[in-house]
């Protein structure tokens, strides 16, 4: 799974209708420093997260099991809102 | 899923039969800002998108699944026609 | 799926036995300009695509589906010849 | 599957339930020489591996059969701890 | 599938069952020149590749089906050794 941070709505009214209900929040991949890495991708919220939150998300099928949608046209999907990173960063470092 | 633009066809009369009766649009893919990002690749319409509309794709068997032709060779969809986006701007800016 | 060129071949003698009578080729995957992109891959071909041909590969499941060997090792596969691009090139230009 | 180190943990308290006894580990890809290598991902443990020792993470669908969990939103898991990594350095070099 | 060349060896004592026999490979992907590009990877050998050889392996639930072993953490495998290469060089220049 992945660190983001939701950013951004997408409304899309003529849409598979399986996408019919979910929310489709945009998610900007973030490092463990928490600051945008690539470009932001569309999920599908399966845990309430809100605008500005931090989240984890997943990708490919791992995102149908999370929507609980598997014959649907989901390939992420946001499964949980990160309450506390901690990373030991000389961990980091090149040793 | 990925934001994208429809921005052209191709034409392959050998093909995987399965195949028959797709149509196979490039799309190229966008950032959150509409400006086109990385490689076009080849997608199947399944949503009546038309050349120059932004839409959500979708990748690997969520794109068969899309088409409702799960044993093909499908691996690329478009599922949605974008009404509109909506970006938190600040969210994006390094903290 | 994405644009490539046949541009070689691979022969294994010693190999997984499904992959037996499977035409490897060496696929240059091409952008819409049909310029060389990334490193080329080995797909098996289920069309009838000879060197030098543009064609359409998919990867993944789907080129499982592509061959109709869906037990194999198969991850990529050529799905069809492509007759011709049309590329509206200025729905490509950043605005 | 990949290297990688062991570099922190992540709490998440809303989350998907069936995430729930799972341990979220920051996992940093490394190279051969146990370099730091593209960005740390969240992956489930399922060998008791400690932070900061190196392991082999798997992606996608595998890391859902090593956590035995085939129906969750599971895309990387840890598989196993590195005792020993032989590389044959002239190998790697051009010729 | 892509072409890669074998180039050591991993050892995990603790490490998931079902990979309990498997020769843990490190194969480091090359182009059609044969040169290194990218990371080395943790294949699954199937076909008795040796320290050196040039392999074919390939990715994802391919993996698996090529160590036979479905409901596992392999998400890599060596399916072939190759024997000869042959690429049309003229067809990978721009036009």
């Amino acid at each position: 799974m992945h660190l983001g941070r939701v950013v951004g709505t997408v409304v899309a009214t003529r849409k598979d209708e399986r996408l019919t209900g979910c929310k489709l929040m945009i998610t900007q991949p973030l490092n463990i420093d928490e600051k945008p890495i690539g470009e932001a991708l569309i999920t599908v919220d399966t845990v309430g997260a809100g605008i500005g939150e931090i989240v984890i998300y997943t990708r490919g099928a791992a995102a149908r099991h999370a929507a609980d949608k598997l014959q649907s046209p989901i390939d992420a999907a946001i499964v949980g809102i990160v309450d506390n990173i901690d990373v030991y960063r000389d961990l980091l470092e090149e040793k």
